[in-house]
């Protein structure tokens, strides 16, 4: 499974989208021998974020395996979650002498000063109720809070106001259930405001507070053994939440392949993502975007002399470049395999790949077309 | 979002449908700018009726937001029902001397004859359990019971045969919760009987006995500040069951295009439905309905010229002239706006639809789409 993050795109009254722009042999030859369609991530008009379109990339229901930013980024930086945590994603943020956010990300500061502001809340904070607070440097202004401790509740607001000029909201519980957990959260905050006073990055932001979830693994919903590569942490964050082995990231897409070659016969099933067309679809830079694209194209053939039982490349949702961010499009992916069967789609892109043998699909039974591509799923009934 | 009441046809041997015939070199443009796809109403093979099909427009599932023709009906004519009201839609029609039904619609009975049956069914009915009721004059042949006391059941069978040379069916509980409010209908309908003895409506027909049912509003669901806009008071009662703001009906399409202009500033969703083509398919007028389509063609560039964030264009439902009713066909739609992404599409009509980039839809996920291209909707999941 070739995951090439945020691939979908949309055809303008100017251009067609990215990976109809781009130019692709390998890919549309792969179109041409399998059988192309359009996946919905989630449900029809919805934007995925980046854990739903992975995990129904995985095959498990997004709607029914909901993913928090905070367990996100637990994922992402291998921040092993106990049952009862509650983890929250962290933005490093700038406020004025008035309490007002002037800049919600400190001005993108170094992971070194991220890393270092990051030992002087540990070394200086002590909490009520005996909770112990961990909080760990992502990259840049990002950082995971994770609090540990008894009787504690994940159903707090975001105290993070998207926005400028106003202050952070306080940390208000949802329910009940949450009421003491926002004091211990409150409590963390005066403190941190206090040990952060006079730096650039004066404050922080929280939000997704989110619980440790224990998702069924890939062995034990597919009995495939199975390994993630990736360039990015919270993507082998992701693919070690539901099992897969994972080593170190990987500096760039020809490490990632290289990785693959060398653990192809040890493994059952392979995710491998690539961040750039996401990233590029984001900045809203298309040729970027199509040159990602077009980089996967060029390796294309190391993958297919490995002779997998089925092939898929997609993506987890759209970030179309004209819109500079994900959105609700269908994405486009092709499956390939001795038993997959071929259909007359010659070309590899969203509106070809409409036209195909799997016509819509949801992204989450992708992977139970792959287990029947490969020959791993029963005949269901007599 | 332009409603064309009935638009969708199916193509016989000898021609297109109505839509595929009608000279439409707008709608064509919208098709060839946005992006198309047909959408199935309520389930695959299942004839919508109005108030289905509309609710599935607005988005509420038609199977869970069930509306009977008695609520459809004091909608229509703005009867406010009351929790505990029992509504039925009346037909007037002719008995013979045996009790037999002649004629289920009493000839189309002026409207000013209904008025003044209506008030001599008022004036001298007494109903048992101090039940009261309320009988309204809609149009021709038509109008609304409610019953308003304690302890009523909507669970009563239809009395309407659907059926010439047959008597009325008695009104028959479904439920022993039903058994005292069949009884109370029975003692109307025996006073009706003597009170209309001699009229050319000498009695009633009675169907889809209903309930008072709270809808979640526009502006709970969505955040939009919604208005509809239409020339028949009963989609106007559909809007406002669902808190939509309301004018009066307007006389003509021209007028319901001025009410949406002058009201435009003022709304962040308008309905706009359009009656014409329902009525010609029903009348199996095939050339009429073509005439309404390109009526609302000739429209567009003032609905365009307003910049909508997002313009849909469909039916509630088919309404082929070759069938002359209702169908089961799913129906074709458009959409177009800046985010919403061109498809190779360039007519507007069922079969090119079904080509488009949405492909086969539900009815009630075009509201999703809608907000979604409008940039109303967040991220799903982290």
């Amino acid at each position: 499974m070739l995951v090439l993050d945020g691939l979908g795109g949309v055809r303008t009254s100017t251009r067609g989208s990215e990976i109809a722009e781009a130019n692709t042999p390998n890919l549309d030859r792969l179109a041409t021998e399998g059988s192309s369609g359009v996946h919905t991530v989630v449900a029809p008009g919805i934007t995925p974020g980046s854990g739903a379109g992975h995990m129904a990339l995985f095959g498990y229901d997004p709607i029914t395996y909901v993913l928090g930013r905070g367990a996100l980024s637990a994922a992402g930086v291998a921040f092993g979650l106990k049952p009862g945590d509650v983890a929250a994603r962290v933005n490093f943020c700038t406020l004025d002498d008035a309490g007002n956010v002037t800049d919600r990300r400190a001005g993108r500061i170094p992971t070194e000063t991220n890393e270092r502001l990051c030992r002087m809340i540990t070394e200086n904070v002590g909490l009520p109720h005996g909770v112990q607070a961990f909080i760990t440097t992502e990259q840049e202004h990002r950082a995971l809070l994770v609090l540990r401790g008894s009787h504690l509740s994940a159903l707090i607001k975001d105290t993070d106001p998207q926005d400028v000029g106003v202050p952070p909201h306080p940390p208000t519980p949802v329910g009940p259930e949450a009421t003491s957990t926002a004091t211990v959260v409150e409590a963390f905050l005066d403190q941190v405001r206090k040990i952060l006073h006079g730096e650039q990055a004066n404050f922080l932001l929280l939000r997704g507070f989110d619980t440790h979830r224990e998702l069924p693994s890939f062995h034990d919903r597919y009995q495939l053994k199975a390994r993630g590569i990736a360039a990015y942490p919270m993507y082998l964050g992701l693919s070690r939440l539901v099992g897969m082995d994972t080593a170190p990231a990987k500096a760039n897409w020809d490490e990632e392949m290289a990785e693959l070659e060398a653990s192809w016969d040890d493994y059952d099933y392979f995710f491998v993502h690539l961040k750039g067309t996401d990233s590029a679809g984001e900045d809203g830079d298309f040729e970027r975007k199509c040159a990602a694209i077009e980089q996967v194209d060029g390796t294309l053939d190391r993958v297919r002399a490995l002779n997998p039982d089925v092939l898929c490349v997609t993506g987890d949702h759209s970030t179309p470049a004209p819109l500079k961010r994900h959105s609700w499009h269908p994405v486009p992916f092709v499956m390939w395999g001795p038993t997959v069967g071929v259909d007359s789609v010659t070309r590899f892109n969203e509106e070809s790949a409409r036209g195909g043998n799997f016509g819509n699909q949801l992204a989450k039974d992708l992977m139970t077309f792959m287990l029947a591509a490969a020959g791993r799923l029963r005949t269901y009934g007599a």
